[in-house]
């Protein structure tokens, strides 16, 4: 095998999971955790998502066959720019970022060339509404769906490096999903209609009832599922939302607005046949069965 | 006991789940059912959730000491005009209609005046985006809230009815649920909020995403739970929603455009410090828990 040691850059919700998918699916080697606030990385160790916490992640990284890169848009970007110029060609980095347009955009020049290190982008559909290593969960990832978002770019990628990416994807396959390979582009745009634009309806309902019905008890005694499943997802954090609003604005802004007119439509139309098509138009969509817990 | 024999004009998903709910929880008296849809009598008899399908529905209302009004809203109307003149003043219909206003200034010349019979309008918290006899559960009310707006207009009720719509009541709490009394007009703005409003904007999501993604296998397995609760109630029933769109059609339209502008401004400030505030907004939302199957 030449996974062999393994760096976690950000051990909350997603890095903390995977942690703990890989040793309880048979990963035996290191696995060294850094993150920013240093309570995740305590709590990632507490929980053995990790084996040990890195005091410096240059180091852990520049130590590890495998560096995943695992927090908000903007932090990957970061790391993706300090350490492409200090890691080896053999070295694999991947990561779990939620847009990938610009991340494979900044990586191209970084990464999978002559002397660089390589870069697998990868993106799994899966996650809670609340973050953090003490809410890491081994199972978020069974049933759930990996993304990778290679394209073109990793042609020129050294070959023990491609010997990790291959091994790597089976290690997310063993952890229980299923790979699917997407452009980059396309990723961000079927992203924006399933994971962002559900986000965003969410954030703005939430909102909106709470400015609305801050103290109203009966509002909160009598809302019951359907209230519950539209703003689940209003206790989301800004801090990672943020950063995806920023990187994926325009393929966002397209899907809010589309909804937004089709919500005009319908409201002008609640007492017109016209109800009857959109209702035996809503009737025909269907989503697989999946795993209770998987996939944000 | 006053109840002795109930009579349930609908058999389908709720009048279905209420029978079974009375059954499992102690009344072993008679229950006639009576459905359109001869068939859905029939599958809830086999379901134990009524002890006889009744031929006739109005003699079955005049032979039971209270009569279930399990339906659209429109033909929740429909019963209260046709029992209203062949009930006796004894007796007591009762409901589980959707939105309440209407119902009860229909009801109002017609029940709680001497010689008339008793109405106690209700409406259980409970349901599924499928219907049927076939899909009934009496488990969907455990933990729900079973709403009543009685208001000023039952003042003029028998003493007869009143024993039985208070005996109602704890047949209710029997079944798992917690009473709520609401006025009629504040049920149906409050409904509009947490019941109404989500299944619109469900519909209009699920009508879009059919609309734009109808062959796309990937859209499909992306979507995760996150665009599962969103579009869940996509599969609700028009036959029964046209009837709520119908009848609470201004509270329904004010919901869904104050959530029109919202997504606006959020939408227009995707990229602004605005975002931050939406998110601190919505993430102080809260909703109490709940048992996982009750309320719509």
């Amino acid at each position: 095998m030449s996974i062999e040691r393994i760096a976690i850059l950000g051990t909350g919700l997603i890095g903390g999971s995977v942690g703990m998918a890989l040793r309880q699916n048979g990963f035996t080697g290191p696995i060294l955790g850094w993150d920013r606030e240093v309570v995740q990385a305590a709590i990632a160790l507490g929980r053995e998502a990790i084996t040990e916490i890195a005091s410096d992640p240059i180091t852990a990284a520049q130590q590890s066959d495998l560096v995943l890169l695992s927090g908000p848009v903007f932090s990957i970007l970061e790391w993706l720019e300090n350490l492409a110029p200090i890691l080896r060609s053999e070295q694999l980095v991947t990561d779990v970022g939620s847009v990938k347009g610009i991340l494979c955009e900044r990586a191209s020049g970084l990464y999978n060339q002559p002397g660089m290190p390589g870069f697998l982008p990868g993106h799994p559909m899966a996650g809670k509404e609340i973050s953090g290593a003490a809410n890491a969960d081994a199972s978020i990832f069974y049933n759930a769906v990996w993304l990778f978002t290679e394209g073109a770019n990793s042609a020129g990628m050294s070959p023990e490096a491609r010997a990790k990416a291959i091994e790597w994807r089976d290690w997310v396959h063993r952890i229980g999903c299923r790979a699917i390979d997407l452009d980059p582009k396309r990723h961000d745009e079927l992203c924006a209609w399933v994971s962002h634009l559900p986000q965003f309806v969410s954030t703005a309902l939430s909102a909106l009832l709470e400015e609305k019905f801050r103290d109203d008890e009966d509002l909160r005694a009598i809302g019951g599922r359907a209230l519950r499943e539209m703003t689940r997802l209003g206790a989301s954090p800004y801090s990672m939302w943020r950063d995806i609003a920023h990187t994926n604005e325009e393929a966002i802004a397209t899907t809010l607005h589309a909804l937004e007119q089709r919500i005009t439509h319908l409201r002008e139309n609640l007492k017109t046949p016209e109800l009857r098509t959109e209702f035996d138009l809503a009737n025909r969509f269907r989503l697989p069965k999946q795993g209770k817990h998987s996939a944000k």
